[in-house]
């Protein structure tokens, strides 16, 4: 395992660079397709108008990490000999429908979180005359999935498996997210609710079936691979990958460097269900539980000093390198029993991005 | 045409009336799958309680009509000696899923609409400890549907032309609604935006495409109809019908008896792009257009019934009735044109229930 990698290495660089800018491309077309081919009853101007905006201001601009991978999978799926470039353009495709289903999710987050901003502007629901309109405008982001989806896959092996997958991966976000929701209501406080295994479920559930399962999966399926057994076996590794990123985005949250990051964190003021006070919940005494509740889901800047201090005097810091260790060293294991048929690469290129990062 | 009707009428009655009965009863399963059966992961426990709930609550309670067309529709396109049971139940179950896509976007509209009450009860929304959480809720019960159609239509010949009708049809209606928000936005009140040409726009993509079009088209697909021409007749025929049944809704808002369609009209205080308004200020003079700016979207009593004196002044019943009288003559001679491979009766059943109806 990895000597592929290592063999290959300078030309999957290269063509993850193109791949990125094909990608960051094949956008503009998809707008148009959508707002100028799809539909051509004149009487829709005014709402693909909308459809159009909507679309600008919300699919683009975060790191498409999600939707590269599907290309980027499909490349260790595949040899570069046997995938056609109409097939490239399609996993390019796909990889937009989970930046859409993304952007879905998050302009609708936005207004339950009662969030400011997102990728460094205002909230699109907090935008001048959008209001709780940004409801239908979430829908219409999620709309847009299938018509690609359609007017791209159909007639492919493997279309009524994207369909499927799409709609399935929606479902358990949602279910992740009213988890999410019943777990940490904005402004009621309830430490008692912050449990490991909660803030496992939510995890799994609101981010890892999305963000690492789905554009693997769609890449299996793209590469004729529809085998329940490697599904299977696929998933557990991906979503113990997706449960570290989101421990470590909480880690970063509260210990990141806003300059490298580009975020200042809000998790302890948000009365978020982090890692960090679940973890930190497990291993305190009364007297600093007691400080815990004085202080967590307050905005002052008082209150956030005195959860952090208390985070130091448990040492967090170094909690978090060995859980960081201990996932790192259990996802090795998983990829040598589970990824028996399938390229390792295709996992390491995935696990090689998220340890370790700062940002 | 009409013969069958005739001869089958009583076996017919009998049929839909037990269909009604399958119909409800098959709601308490379908919910138990859903939050029992589908998803075995304990972790998930609350997030299931809660689709629980947002399905007793949402779901049922409405007309149903859309639901039991699937049923009745099929009825009418497969000799019964043909239709299994197994094919019934699916049929029940795709009309539920129809109830979902409904529930789904009123859950949805309501937030938007800043509505108070839904057939007899509040809003969802409006329900203590609920709120924007609604906006997952929606989405929960859209879920429901790929949940379900995955469950009972995998492996049919037409499953994916179900994902696909389903996916069409919720982003037409998503592309209505955009259109409908931009003509009528709360509190924005501005007449020249009230076109007959918008007002038509709305009601096809906003409301016929789900509730005359999906029914059918749906049934058209679990008989084995996929040949794009006929779908295409019988949305002809559809819409023409979807677009009268939203006039008359209309038209009852204001000129119907409460005591018969069991609600209040608000259109007026809502400044709704009603067709009583877009017909009212097509026929009216300079004068009466003042007043009707001066009256239009308010919610005092005095300026109601200014606008309603408006609307007899304009002789507005005699105009329903021209308009109903003319779709009707128009409906007749769309089914003898569009409906050659059809029988006629599927189309027949529909306008028998809605023409003429008082509530």
């Amino acid at each position: 395992m990895g000597d592929r990698r290592c063999s290959n290495g300078v030309h999957r660089e290269e063509a993850a660079q193109s791949d990125a800018q094909l990608f960051d491309r094949q956008f503009k077309e998809l707008v148009m397709e959508l707002t100028e081919q799809d539909f051509t009853d004149p009487v829709l101007a005014d709402a693909l108008g909308r459809l159009r905006e909507v679309l600008l201001y919300n699919a683009p601009g975060g790191k498409r990490n999600r939707g590269l991978s599907v290309i980027g999978s499909l490349r260790e799926l595949v040899p570069p000999s046997k995938l056609t470039p109409e097939e490239q353009q399609r996993a390019l495709l796909v990889g937009w429908c989970i930046e859409l289903l993304q952007a879905f999710f998050l302009v609708a987050d936005d207004i339950m979180d009662a969030s400011q901003t997102r990728r460094g502007q205002p909230c699109w629901y907090k935008r001048e005359g959008i209001g709780l309109d940004a409801i239908n405008d979430a829908f219409l982001l999620e709309g847009a999935i299938y018509r690609l989806l359609r007017r791209h896959c159909r007639g492919q092996p493997y279309y009524v498996n994207l369909l499927e997958l799409f709609t399935e991966t929606s479902f358990q976000t949602e279910l992740g997210q009213a988890l999410d929701l019943m777990t940490a209501p904005p402004h009621k406080i309830d430490l008692n609710r912050f449990t490991v295994e909660r803030y496992k479920a939510i995890v799994k559930y609101k981010t890892a079936f999305y963000s690492f399962y789905l554009p693997v999966a769609a890449a299996m399926y793209m590469a004729g691979i529809k085998n329940e057994a490697e599904h299977k076996n696929a998933k557990t590794i991906l979503l113990e990958m997706g449960e570290f990123f989101q421990i470590q985005d909480d880690y970063l949250d509260c210990y990141g460097d806003p300059a490298i990051t580009g975020k200042i964190g809000t998790d302890i003021q948000d009365n978020k269900c982090s890692w960090l006070v679940v973890t930190a919940l497990g291993v305190m005494n009364g007297e600093q539980r007691t400080e815990l509740e004085a202080c967590y889901g307050r905005s002052d800047a008082e209150s956030v000093e005195r959860v952090k201090a208390l985070y130091d005097t448990l040492d967090m810091p170094v909690r978090y390198l060995q859980y960081e260790e201990e996932s790192y060293q259990r996802l090795q294991k998983l990829i040598e029993c589970h990824a028996q048929n399938l390229p390792h690469t295709v996992f390491l290129n995935f696990a090689k991005k998220i340890y370790k990062r700062n940002k």
